[in-house]
């Protein structure tokens, strides 16, 4: 096998406010800045601003699309991924990612942790659903990926 | 459409010790006394328990397989369905249940709570992970299953 | 293991003209007058009548959904299974199947006869795609039921 | 959205003898030389053939894996998708692909053939299974991407 770079996921929700925008943002930089490929579910919110971080700072981004057309990615991922299954969609990207990174997030983001967990994928928490068994929550976007690339 | 009879998911772990196995057992003979359907993943444990019981009670018991083959359904599912999917089976049991009872239960459980929270199907949990937003928490068998009939 | 009735899957279009539905219709209540579970894709056309033969004739039927929806299953269907998964579903078909009747069919019936023939599933066909390698081609309803009793 | 880059998807066998290999090398390179991005099965033979081409041309190269891990990956991919949905990455590959270019193959290229004409992606075959309604065969590698760029 080659030496293929990391794949780091990050989950969230497909809709948030301004500063966990910003927050996913900066996660993407820090990604992308340490030479990771970033995963995420493609969509808008927290997947659209990790994929903008990482792409302004050169790199990689995939999207893992829950429907039939790569045209729902948002325009920071450079590949789009159309699934069609769903949330089956989010099973890939834990099977995908080498580790995960969940900003705040609700329903969906918690089947996520669920399946990382249950593969025993590291996730790093940021804002997002407290007291989980097994999530490493952090305080901010640096602290997370630092945190991130000491799990893999 | 014809009057369908409903279908209720029983989740958990494919291990369990024997105090959760009898409580799923319970919760599967309360599903089939009240004529309805019981889709679960399968395999052993809450899941095997939840099918005997249903089955014990001369109820439908419907498997959702991960692997590729009917033949790994534990023995009290009449319908086993081998999606040979892993993990993303969960999702199928989501959307095919009209409600679910997650029984104790680890990452898979969350994972599959998850889902089905974002697809607005009720859930209602016995011993399961605490303090998840959305579960409706309950004490015992019985009481589970009146919760579930109330809410679906 | 129980001793599981035997499960038989039936492929084919949403959409047909009345004689491959009755056609389809005769598969299904053969099936079902053999004691065995049909499953199908549960939605019109071939699926559709498949359902009616088996169900008219006391047997059991599983819809294999696309959507994510239980509600959109023909009324023939007994126990609906919502993948919201589109085309995947077809695989979960091929695998779920003891063995498999084609009736007549465009491209998604040509997709499900590739994936249970690259599983080893066997496939007989009544009315569709020509000339494929591994179809065992049979000439009516009765003779294509023989035919996979034989082949399971 | 942006301007992204055309995917197509090269389908064909997991093992194929020396010839086939080339062949599938060559498309690989067609693939990349003219700026598209190559999606493909991710594991030996035509799939790792074709990604050899576009990698050795400077391409973007996708992997669509069927197993649980990205380790599995054949050494030209460079975005390895691990989707532990066997059989089911097929039709991953046809929505993510804008056309496909089938080189030989079996039962699991005619999966893959149906899923994409089933949603209307253009279909080009090589030496592949013949009499298909819907496919485009040609007759080297260089006219099946000139054919696919028309079609697409």
């Amino acid at each position: 096998m080659n030496q293929r770079s990391p794949i780091i996921g990050v989950i969230g929700s497909g809709q948030c406010e301004s500063s966990i925008y910003q927050l996913a943002v900066e996660v993407g930089e820090e990604i992308a800045k340490r030479g990771a490929i970033l995963v995420c579910g493609g969509l808008a919110g927290v997947m659209e601003a990790a994929a903008k971080g990482a792409s302004s700072a050169g790199g990689l981004t995939v999207g893992i699309l829950p429907g039939p057309s790569t045209n729902r990615a948002n325009s920071f991922i450079k590949i789009p991924v159309a699934t069609d299954m769903g949330q089956a969609r989010n099973v890939i990207i834990a099977h995908t990612a080498d580790a995960l990174v969940a900003v705040a997030g609700g329903a969906g983001t918690l089947s996520e942790i669920g399946h990382a967990l249950k593969i025993g994928k590291p996730v790093v928490g940021l804002q997002t659903i407290p007291n989980l068994e097994g999530v490493y929550y952090v305080d901010n976007a640096q602290e997370s990926i630092e945190r991130i690339f000491e799990l893999i």
